[in-house]
């Protein structure tokens, strides 16, 4: 009857070889998980960051058990005919397992949110006043089949003293156990309790269902993948979820922009990672931006498939070739070497645009006109609004975060880039000496 | 075809007599308060007080509108055979009107939430960045006969740059025209949008339930009212949610407890105001808490009605009644002069007992024991966590947010009394001459 803490312990049910119902396993997962939540609470930096480094060496001392593994997932999916780009987030390696390591590290090198004072001050009756940053509790998380994230999402659950349910995609099965059981061992020996991190993969879609469906017993669930994963875990879900990640980002291109920075700003913003979220997926010229004919022929030059409108089809340079640009276009994020064109007469029609279509990421304006500068900041109504400079900044490590969770492009709690402060939330704490109301 | 501001504007087919599809006229409410949103982002403080100032002396001068619009529904209730409570929470008279006009000028001498800077730094690269407190966009509110709320929300959303769509209890109907009537013309007579207060009530039940399922048109949507109500919100909703008010809220009695503090700290928090969600339901004592028994007989003095279990019935002072307490008296929030008692061993007893009934309102230790009142603050896991004081102070007005909006028992966006500054969001701003990421 003994267990290492790198198998979950399972309901009886599933000891005696039947399936029991998965609605009742997550349950029994997530009461668990409020136990070890507890635990974790209480637990200061210093213990934290050691388990941190523990996990950290662990995964290194045991990469070859963690790559065994994972060749035993990709030997799955070419079986089962997975693509290759599939294969590829699929893929750890020794390199990507030191990278792990190291993002581990460089979280136990960062501040710790709990315990963070927001506001506090002393009343005229004398009540002493404080709200303070406390863990979430359990925190759980959806994802495809990017086995870092189990990794990632468990180590920044960890710091800001929660404990954490993770549903990975079933194609890194064996990578998410091997990498599971590294994790619960490392906890294990500190003497934190394995349970802040656990998984409901072996119940399958029933399993993320149920976690979906957990109220009361799940406080914040985090969908990271692609718009589907999200718009699916979004629709379904019943437990307090942050939507992260989907960006259709705008440049606006002002008639007063320089050349040279629209140049050095669009070529960045679109090839430096075409496939990430914060890549331009629009580009909006005015009508007498004299940079925008550079721009185009720059981003051509640089093997960027242009679709434009009528007006923007009307002033390539010579030898840029393009495809006429329909509603798709402009909705879509196409997260490829692929941009968006069109014209317009007036901030207003550029803001009206945005407004349009934007999913309220990150957009970007280029000007030297201040008043235009002042009325974009004022009146874009999304997550990061950036002047003169890349839209590739959305993100947690650029804008001093050190870590990320995400993206949030949701209002509530969290809006953009979060960090390790956006898996907490506050508690007030009122100390008197027998104040009662009047 | 000329409207008055007062006159929401309706689609074509209601005024040809045809009542239109509920979702088709929520859309085409929220399509004009996201544009009104937009407006009311912009307006400076200054113009967003002048607004409630004017409707406040609008509710004075319109008193007589709005006091027979209220009769209305009074003698409708009255033919209907509504409850002597509703009633009461429907009656508006001249005072209460007062009441009204003096919040509204109490929102106007608050400070602005919008624009406030929560963090900014200069990064090495030069980016200039601050995130700043912008306005949640449009705010939905669902609540019951209380027309008094109509008011409160409408001058909290619009202090806080947002449009509100309200849905009242149809008890209040003829009261609540009046009213948004009053607030829409005002608004127009100050330049600002009237639709930036709009209601959906004449499509009834329909109106609400699309209101709650207005996804990317309702940035939150709060609940005011009972427990029934929340709950009915809460779990049909597909717009984000703040949760508020359900306060299981228990004082846990140390053994190190003064019995003047005990006495003063219990009758103030049973018998101030017993109605209200900070009012103490369950009161745990030590078993060698030597204030115990004075505690039981000045409530039972003080008229409350005790609840207890079979030890506390043993140390029951002589003449003091009780009735016994069953497990449902742990879990209920009896907001009435009754109290539930238990005798525990220890203190961790008494975190099991709150853990398992709590609703994470509000939690209280009367103690003496620096360690007993330090371990009480780290492990109770609730919005309000008090040593020493009345559980009453869980209140947006004692604890200096000056206006509350609802008090909140999630754990997102807002924890705990909810003040202007929760009717925002926040949104990056990142200024450069150029920078590009490596």
């Amino acid at each position: 009857m003994t267990q290492t803490a790198s198998s979950q312990s399972t309901t009886e049910a599933s000891q005696d070889g039947h399936k029991p119902d998965a609605a009742a396993a997550v349950e029994a997962i997530a009461v668990r998980s409020r136990n070890a939540a507890r635990r974790m609470a209480r637990a200061n930096r210093a213990w934290k960051d050691k388990a941190l480094r523990e996990i950290a060496e662990s995964l290194v001392a045991k990469r070859d058990v963690v790559l065994q593994a994972n060749r035993q997932d990709l030997d799955e999916g070419k079986v089962n005919g997975t693509s290759a780009a599939l294969l590829d987030r699929l893929t750890l390696d020794s390199k990507r397992i030191d990278g792990l390591a190291a993002a581990l590290e460089n979280l136990a090198a960062l501040p710790d949110p709990v315990g963070t004072v927001m506001r506090g001050q002393t009343l005229p009756n004398g009540l002493r006043l404080r709200q303070v940053h406390v863990p979430m509790g359990v925190v759980a998380a959806i994802y495809e089949a990017r086995p870092n994230v189990t990794v990632d999402i468990a180590g920044l659950a960890l710091k800001s003293g929660n404990a954490v349910i993770l549903r990975g995609g079933s194609a890194a099965r064996h990578t998410n156990v091997a990498l599971l059981g590294i994790i619960r061992d490392a906890l294990d020996r500190v003497g934190l309790p394995a349970d802040a991190v656990q998984s409901v993969d072996e119940y399958g879609r029933d399993g993320a269902n149920a976690l979906m469906r957990a109220r009361g017993l799940v406080d914040v669930l985090i969908p990271r993948g692609g718009r589907e994963l999200i718009q699916s875990v979004v629709n379904n879900a019943k437990v307090p979820v942050i939507e992260t990640g989907e960006g259709n980002v705008h440049i606006y291109l002002d008639e007063s922009a320089g050349t040279e920075m629209a140049v050095d700003i669009l070529l960045n913003a679109k090839t430096q990672r075409p496939s990430v979220c914060n890549t331009v997926e629009t580009l909006l010229v005015h009508r007498d931006a004299a940079a925008s004919a550079d721009v185009l022929a720059a981003l051509a030059g640089a093997g960027v498939r242009l679709h434009v409108d009528q007006r923007v089809a009307g002033i390539l340079p010579s030898g840029v070739q393009a495809t006429a640009a329909t509603d798709e276009d402009w909705a879509r994020e196409y997260m490829d070497l692929d941009l968006a064109v069109a014209m317009v007469d007036s901030m207003d029609d550029a803001l009206r645009h945005i407004r349009t279509w934007t999913t309220g990421h990150t957009e970007a304006i280029i000007t030297n006109d201040l008043r235009n500068a002042e009325r974009f900041i004022a009146e874009i109504d999304s997550a990061a609004v950036i002047v003169n400079a890349s839209t590739r900044f959305t993100d947690g490590g650029e804008l001093g975060l050190g870590a990320e969770v995400g993206i949030s492009t949701q209002k509530m709690h969290a809006r953009g880039p979060m960090g390790l402060r956006e898996l907490t939330t506050t508690k007030w704490i009122v100390q008197g000496d027998g104040q009662v109301r009047d």
